[in-house]
């Protein structure tokens, strides 16, 4: 396809929010001591811990969704992402699950700069050509928007860990 | 500036976004009772009703800023919107008040229909012709994926109101 002035602008766009989304969390999170991360957002509701590890394990997915190689954190999947809070599976230290997240927003950043105004509008990797002719929107960039409004979501409930203004 | 397939395939992108996220947020206020609404999301954190009018105001504010005509709703901003929950401002009756993120949203979506490719990218009315020149992303598509984003986090936490799994 070709480009113009429109869709780099769009791109930027979409990019901008995306990393915008993921500067909240990281912001937030590195306000908050590993306790108060610890505590539910809401009684009854997820742990930061929890959600963290979940964004952490949406991202590192994305990576190889959108065909920029093996991911590196399969095993955040059991605890965070296939089960709901409190299953039995083994949860890596805090400290551990904040480094994972920078370094899986590093990989995902280092992904991004490699990639041209026409690249983003290639079709993911769980889309097959087939569906991709019919529906052109599903592509590429259309992940970065769709993940940026996942965690922009999970965001609001974590404010809720921040002390009452 | 000139469209193309791409940009096209980018504002259907965001445009979609749009459109599930303030379809999200009225599938789920349609589910909870006014009772259930009027609940906090979270101890001492905001009810559904104070975030269902500032959403409304939100989106009220935005056919002004689009260049779409005047708003409708202005008395929301005090209560729902200028000052935390709990000001002393007239609230209208939350019957009310659903029918008011109903309307504006139909408001929405008729001028979401008059607008072309081109027009998207033209610079909402709170950009001078200055800023814009150098900041051409600050258009109204940004707007569109700027409030989405907004809803999104906003619905997170409104997703607390229904009942536990």
């Amino acid at each position: 396809m070709q480009t113009n002035t429109s869709t780099e602008v769009a791109v930027k766009m979409v990019l901008d929010n995306w990393h915008s989304q993921q500067s909240r969390v990281t912001k937030l999170i590195n306000s908050l001591s590993d306790e108060e991360l610890a505590a539910h957002t809401a009684p009854g509701r997820n742990t930061g811990v929890y959600i963290l590890g979940h964004l952490t394990a949406v991202n590192d997915r994305l990576i190889e969704l959108q065909g920029w190689g093996k991911r590196d954190y399969e095993p955040l999947d059991a605890p965070y992402l296939l089960n709901p809070e409190g299953s039995v599976h083994a949860q890596p230290p805090i400290a551990d699950l904040r480094n994972y997240w920078t370094a899986v927003n590093e990989r995902i950043n280092a992904a991004i700069a490699t990639m041209s105004t026409e690249d983003w509008f290639a079709p993911h990797t769980a889309v097959s050509a087939e569906e991709f002719a019919k529906e052109p929107h599903r592509n590429k960039l259309n992940v970065m928007l769709g993940r940026a409004m996942h965690s922009g979501m999970h965001l609001g409930q974590m404010n809720y860990l921040q002390a009452k203004k």
